[in-house]
């Protein structure tokens, strides 16, 4: 069987994801495209050689019998009405990041899956599907460490935009950490207080660079996370989980080592797209298999969305106070009680 | 366009590809299978669910106008002949290592391929496809090390069976350091000799083990390779080139890092199955994209498969008399000077 | 010339001492002994065969014209009024921590130094000895990684007795990161913020277990501290500074590297004696030759022993508020300007 | 009770042993001083503030009661005869390598020795004394990685003067492995095999750089070891002994850890004075203190020199042939039967 996608939005990673599809993984297939831009669709359809149909939208594209599975890459802003339709068509959905940009759209996504009475949707939080993250949570789950007591992790970028601005700290950059810390120690977050270093040179005047994020859990688990996108040396991401009996980190990424110049030394990525290149590969292989297998996708649901939405509201608000912000989110549907993906 | 595999053996290793190919790689697809023993391809047709036409023999799948590419993995003695029957047929070829179980045999599937006047065969030596082994290229071909000097190399197995013998320390497990190493440096193997250190208590009455095998090439470059299929702690690949100007080495496979019970430590393999999982994967997707986009396969070659039996032999010899044995090859054809792959 | 002591205190730490100065170092010589236990005392010059004189108390000891030095390592309550009358009477002072154990008690030793003129006291911070810190130090000071923004460091040990409390985590352990955090980046400290993390189910009732404190200097600099003091996998000091450009951060304590067991591992210690033994050697030959050379010691002041108090005191009320405390020194006497111990 | 010292020969070795004795350690004192040139044997004394006797030659040095102890410092073909006539004295001597430039010398030193009948000697094989080879050995003496049955290692130097010449490679450098490593593994050398790779660039015309040694010993352990002394990218000494259970290997010289660049880097030493800098002064510490606990040297013997010096000549003959060359020891005397230091 092959999984048939619909795929909204031909921007880079709508692209690089069609590239996926067609040429590196198997089971899945292009059947439709649009964009807000259709010159954009057709270039697509043209490059990659897709057999499949352009529409001039998303509703026009959802109500092809054909598509199976919609793809929704579009701007952030147009991806709720999108998966709400897909939802109610009973099509499957792939939704990039962020489900929606408020906690009151995930909410309706939410609802009219749960109205639907399956699960239909998947969204592109792609590190649980990170090798080093997947064994970080089996340490965790086999109980190898104890009780997560503390996490200690870092998002690092070597630099950024002109147009990046505080609060994109949160909504772009903090975010994966949001969706994999809580997934990680399957607990959820109460509390965010924020603190402001001394900012570096390196950033422009209106970002403030780095920030520190302490994030605490239900259970009282403390994360402590720092954001520095201009921290020049490369794109590094760290995560270390303080156990009761022990502690375990994510690896640094592979490289050969060197000798050389009074230096041992390994290399970092400069480049954030090779760093979870294979995550994206399994992330996306994942969804077309559990779907083709089980029926329903077992990645990051929409209820995922809905956590990272509200709990980066919180974030951006501690920013703006500086005190300690409650992250306040509304009971767990029995619909969601199941846990998503565990481990691989 | 879709590659059309027909696998000539249903064994444990063809029975792999055949998933490789139908679940987690893109463009190539299984129309046809045979074994000698029919009912294994029987049931293997059935376990994966396969579209493909059963053959009693290798000659009457090759014959098969669908299919475009053959995959051999039958028993080693058999491959030579499937090999020529499919090169003489202008098919394309993936064997599996050995190419062929002699030097003259290889020779003679050199010699075919020529006749044909197109390059058709890969070798599966899946080494050159590993990331670390392609970063070690990338460094010496970019001359950041200067002109390597020599390599200290290792395979390390956890342990073997009670019929692996002391040469099968060359057939099956040298093997891959013969083609991964004269790759790496762009050399000719000269000549080879090997020590019998004191044998570990972990082997068997007739196994000599570990084995060091010093192997000079063309240029001078000295490589000391140890053998040691009982190592007992795990499955280890170690290799490091020593250059003038510095020195590389593979990384470590990754794995998180552990603090716990006063130890600092990341895991080692047990199974040597997980260690080159992805490059077995790059190297038939290679195999398919290369063929589709570029009309012959850009891997190892006949000419490579040649020089491993070649270098084999001498190190058979060299492991019976102890002493410095030659290794002699044939002068290369002009057909096989371009180096099959450079980097990836 | 040899630097001769007077001893007052002759338990662990003060024989540990005693130890050093007469069989592993140079240049100094213990003359004189006293204890409020002169059974100790004795037992002490026996074991140790010192050609020492016994005195009833500090203050005979003192008068000593032998005596040069005063090696204070008695109970921390009676510190102060053994290094106010040493001072008084001109002797150098090596004073194991805490230098008194009130603010206003160190103080009280400043104005006895400065009244004297001559810097003359030495407090046992002997981190600023240590290899990995003094590595530390040259690289922010080289300026090899920008101005410093952050610091995240780790005290942790792997258990602790019953009669620990929750406030012997800053008096006891976090006082280390203290003293040797502001020499780091030579600056000194505006507020501290404290977090109880989820509770070990390794500490005993009273005691909570681990604690992160959030200290931000005078510049915006933000230190992470977490204390773990029942953290059960080894003595483990972390310290990491992050800076515009870069980030150091300490070597693991060297040990050899095992193979073993499917692991790759290295040791970690398990007796925080281990951790600063040649810190402890450095510091008091530094103390021996630099009186010997230069007139003073050159290690941490009377002036580093208030600073320690002072935010010691905000420390603790900080675990008792919640709140984030302020840390308010007097301003720094012109007498104490250069700082101490800038780089070995 | 202090040891008391004669020096004879007061080049920078010397002075450096002089140094250390009298301005680092403790127990020992410089008490008499000679040189072939009186004029530095002068400088040295008034440089370093001795109280100590000039004399006009080893003799008369050798003569002087209150000499407890003869420090061998001065050129290499001189100390054969010192080491001889201060052991017919009854004195202890500490003599840096080589006891003897020949076998022979050698040989009569363990004779005068015996005859005396009284371990006096000690040789300056101060890697016994580094933390990382002590690590080594108490893993293979505690059984902790079975019996050891290869070793891998390597004496690597940026750079060598042109006065440097090949065998130098083993007399000046391969030396101290050769004292290390059948140490390390309780066992006698039986032959050793030299293989020169492709010269480096960066050596000077008349110099094999690098050489690949292989030794074997009676129990049949195999050790290879690289010589590079233009190795251009620091000063490097390896050692990984591989044993039936597992393999463990000497720790990197420890060093912060920097992320600059994209590098995660830490540094390697340049100079070799630094590597082994707390080896000189545990070695002389422990020649110290042994004789003055026990009334013999623990360190390496006049036997332990008696191998080196057969040991080298064997290697050089090996650089000569190309052939396979015996080790030839004569048979090792009750005398020396307990091995000097097993663990420190």
């Amino acid at each position: 069987m092959t999984l048939r996608f619909g795929v909204v939005g031909t921007g880079a990673i709508g692209r690089e994801h069609i590239d996926r599809i067609t040429n590196k993984l198997s089971g899945g297939k292009i059947v439709a495209v649009t964009d807000v831009n259709l010159d954009s669709a057709k270039q697509t359809v043209e490059k990659h050689q897709l057999d499949a149909v352009i529409y001039p939208d998303d509703k026009a594209l959802i109500a092809d019998e054909n598509v199976d599975a919609v793809l929704v890459t579009s701007w952030g802003p147009a991806h709720e009405a999108t998966v709400v339709a897909a939802v109610e068509a009973g099509k499957y959905v792939f939704c990039e990041k962020p489900l929606a940009t408020t906690a009151a759209g995930c909410m309706r996504i939410v609802n009219a899956e749960m109205k639907r009475g399956k699960k239909l949707v998947q969204v592109g939080f792609m590190r649980r599907y990170d090798s080093g993250y997947v064994q970080l949570k089996q340490v965790i789950d086999n109980n190898e460490i104890g009780e997560p007591l503390m996490i200690r992790a870092a998002h690092r970028n070597p630099t950024v935009g002109e147009n990046y601005t505080t609060d994109m700290a949160v909504t772009d950059t903090l975010i994966h950490e949001i969706d994999v810390l809580h997934w990680l120690v399957n607990d959820d977050y109460k509390s965010v207080q924020v603190v402001f270093p001394k900012k570096t040179k390196n950033a422009h005047d209106k970002l403030q660079d780095p920030q520190l994020f302490t994030i605490e859990t239900n259970s009282g688990i403390v994360m402590n996370v720092e954001v520095f996108v201009n921290c020049k040396y490369g794109y590094d991401i760290q995560c270390e989980v303080i156990g009761e009996d022990g502690i375990v980190k994510l690896p640094e990424f592979p490289s050969v080592v060197m000798r050389k110049n009074e230096k041992l030394s390994t290399s970092i990525l400069n480049d954030w797209k090779y760093r979870f290149m294979d995550a994206y590969n399994v992330e996306i292989q994942d969804f077309i298999d559990s779907i083709t297998k089980t029926g329903e996708p077992q990645g990051p649901t929409a209820w995922d969305g809905y956590i990272a939405a509200v709990t980066s509201d919180s974030c951006v608000k501690a920013q703006q106070t500086g005190e300690k912000e409650a992250i306040t989110l509304q009971e767990r549907p029995a619909f969601y009680s199941e846990k998503g993906l565990q481990t691989v």
